[in-house]
């Protein structure tokens, strides 16, 4: 293993410069050179690569997004793409890469692994906290301390007004953001696809919440969240039926991708960045690195992609006491 | 003056718990004692008073919202309503008002002034930076901090991607704090009300930008602006005549109105409210507290009220400079 | 299990009033009656006691600080001090309690319980991360993300004049803050109690971060660390031998004790607070809650106090790699 | 004028950076050609010079510190330094600079202004507000804010047990951080330079606040307060007199000088950046701009530096009156 590559891929998360400054220092640590490949698999078929060496990441750690650019990327999902992609690898000398982002970016590495018996390691890049094989994703605990900050925020202007807010945060399908976020935020209700709550119950819970005395309320959305067609619909229906309430609408949207990320994602990322290249020099493959039981782990990017992140049932029920 | 009271009223802004801190320890530096209404001019109507001393008012000078909670109050709006709201202030002994807020509230103070000759004082408490007579109202300049703020975590997503995301903020009919965060946050167009840029311009805007190798574009839209008929509009309008750009919209919402007032607020909010008292004390009435040239000054409400603030010239001239 | 208590003790760490709302919003769900005591034991012995419910702990989960304050208590370490707090629980009804503190806290609430059978069950609040039997004490992510915040800032200017900063970090005897922050900092060097570096193997690191292209360089000295005789002393002894080097010094000091707790140190406090009443209601005492491997766990306070935290070796060597 | 150059000199404070850049494209915008002069007065006299575009400064408007580096330079006190400084700009074919900077700054751009007749236009950029000519100088407000943050955190730790701190705060010679930051935070007491409150009066005052029931009290002590030789003999002499008092000193150090600019201070900065260029383009010399009465404004450097800023005698009233 004489030359890694380093891309990120999909949506971005705040983390992944610090894990690409982790990729590149370990690499110059183990005497390794490090290629970055820029605009993630779109990048690697055109063959846009760039050397990096040690101070090519200075102060690069505390910055969100992603340095190397992002991109979905339909040429790498056809076998001509990734010919293209392998074919530029190839040439400029690179014998592995570590990928950066999520599912979709895991399912392309690991065809592309099985097509050319390319190494390639994974870490979880997303905000969503929705990949099997890992407790943390790199950006969730960013994304939630933006979350709960904007939450703060909303509580003040609803409190001077006796205010209920439906807040939508992000997730995709899975309700972590908005459960974790919800709780920490003292949220009145938590909406989340993984639990049916129904348009009757929250009602009711809403109903129950004014008569003990709360003079505002946050009911924090998972997007995924079938409760309601959408957020706004939910606003409607409970005016309708409630019109005690001073209802509002609040979709947080996409500052909660972005901003310095929080210390925990910062260590995260370093460590997670060191595996992934230990990995890749003691020749292995087709693995994802995640965090389990606080021990940095690899898992088989097959059984990351294949399974499922569940919600914490201990949680919904510490959220259902906190909201008493 | 014995007793002074005060109150804050309409939408809620960041400052108005320190400026209420200002004017109740100012009572208690004068010797006068202080009433808080609650509720703004409903609890003004129902009587909802409660007497306050200087301690009454410890550690909220760092709070976002009111703690006297606010409300729009259509009763006020009736001589029914105002005769009752007299009565109850004659009862407790009070001889003389501060209202914190913004048009609409001292429009009622102005109106109650002189149907009863009863001193009144406003100070003027909005994120929106539209209120004549004074250069800055409370809130102002902490709602420009949470936007920016913002606007930079989504610039890092923005970045990532290569994106063009419309910022949709608040500002009612006024366009400044649109054009104050689009300069500070390095906006690439700023839309608002006060200049009509139009479609056309806009697309040639953003063609002209692509042009410059900018990779990532913030357009800023003022809640009150009339380019499209709303920001999701313009993302349409725009994605069909400019497919080379990936747009998103972001709407900011009510987190723009909360958190803990900035610096500059609470210093305002501390003069202003010193101010306020002193001139119930001096026997002055009808008039609002402002700050120009960096003086507190004083303005007929009935100015204030007519007046209008104007957009900023010199300033959409260095935004238009900045963007090239 | 009829009326619990719960008081904070020791030094305040963030995340102590989202402990203490989760205690009383727990009781409130399982029907017990719920008793704060202020000012720690002193307040237990003075019998300093009030009555809590579900609305008692409204908007404080993001407050610093603790609202039932905190004291450190001689007299609760004679048998004369631990006679009266017991006569005042009795009195009072209180039939358990839960303590929110450290080290020290614990051993009083240990003493106690063997002395009257009094059953007690602890919260680990600190942000020093220093007790055995969890991963996380509460307070401790939020310092980090406190800490990391000032680094950058310092960075900024340090990176303006290359110039080379001593930066003095809380956490007692141990490095758990300077090791966690140094890395999320991007610190060149990291100086903490457990590991002896040397003065002369600190030059050593210096001279070749300037080697290497560094412009310029944050060293994180924990409180406890032994390098130099102070972080003054160290900064002489460079500028004597490394003249090269303009150096300055920052202790961080209390600020890193407060501000709104994150949001892991949040649900942290949301989830202990759970277990802890439960815990009681169940019987159990003598118990501290911790969080292992995600889980809320017990562990027998005796074994809290005797066990010590150790450092995390992988985290070393992380350091090691990233400040190639 | 063709060619004109950009540096940063001294201290630097946040906000530099967009200054540069607003320098940097109002050039662009003029058709001028633009040079940053890297590490001030240094990198003028060794030729440090680097052309630059408006893509030069994409995404530096949100970072603290001067991309440009700053450094003191004794060489340019001297006629030979200023000459071989004049020789590499006029070689470059510069043919007038704009330096963003303090007191120092424009000392020396005057002297060589006077020397060789070469066009120089000052930017006030120091966080101490302490130049003759300005209401604001670059940093100040984002600094204020810094501390303001800083202190809320604080006062947390200080509120749950009781004790007095001592905040020590930035500023040289002058007390305008401490004075607005004091009364910003709700400080109980300011020590600033321009009053000499002595320590009789500190005592008298502790006292007092003790007496009106103030659990716990913040001084914010400026670092050229003569009241005490420095901040912990002012901690001892207190302890020592009025025993009742835990007290703890913090002194805030370089955190002060860094982080993201405020949206003032951004505005602020392109502002100036613009009048600056314009400034020079238009034969214009030995100038400083600054900000009177929210217009951008002109003043001769030889003002600049010999005027002296007063303090705020208003609100030094109104921090009187706040702190009862």
């Amino acid at each position: 293993m004489h030359k890694i590559a380093v891309l990120t891929s999909g949506g971005d998360s705040p983390g992944m410069n610090a894990a690409i400054r982790s990729v590149v220092r370990t690499c110059a640590y183990m005497n390794v050179e490090c290629m970055a490949i820029y605009r993630g698999y779109q990048g690697m078929i055109e063959g846009d690569f760039v050397a990096m060496n040690a101070r090519s990441v200075n102060n690069i750690i505390n910055k969100g997004g992603t340095i190397l650019k992002s991109a979905r990327c339909e040429d790498f999902k056809t076998p001509e793409g990734r010919k293209k992609a392998h074919e530029q690898l190839v040439q400029a000398g690179i014998s592995g890469f570590v990928v950066i982002g999520g599912d979709g970016s895991f399912t392309g590495a690991t065809i592309f692994n099985k097509e050319y018996d390319f190494p390639v390691i994974g870490i979880p890049g997303t905000i969503d906290n929705d990949i099997f094989g890992t407790r943390y994703t790199l950006g969730f605990d960013t994304a939630l301390n933006t979350v709960v900050d904007a939450i703060d925020k909303i509580r003040d202007t609803a409190s001077s007004h006796n205010r209920l807010f439906f807040v939508e945060v992000m997730g995709r399908d899975v309700g972590h953001i908005a459960l974790n976020a919800g709780v920490a935020a003292g949220a009145e209700e938590i909406l989340i696809p993984e639990e049916n709550l129904g348009l009757d119950r929250l009602l009711e819970s809403l109903r129950r919440s004014k008569k003990t005395g709360k003079s505002s309320s946050i009911v924090v959305v998972a997007e995924g969240d079938k409760t309601g067609k959408n957020v706004f619909e939910l606003k409607e229906y409970v005016e309708e039926h409630l019109p005690i309430y001073d209802v509002r609408v609040s979709v947080l949207g996409h500052m909660q991708r972005g901003g310095p990320p929080s210390a925990f994602d910062r260590v995260l990322a370093s460590r997670m960045g060191v595996k992934a290249v230990e990995a890749l020099i003691a020749g292995k493959t087709n693995l994802m690195v995640g965090i389990i039981d606080n021990e940095i782990v690899l898992t088989p990017i097959a059984e990351a992609i294949k399974g499922h992140t569940k919600i914490d049932r201990e949680l919904v029920r510490v959220s259902d006491i906190m909201t008493i």
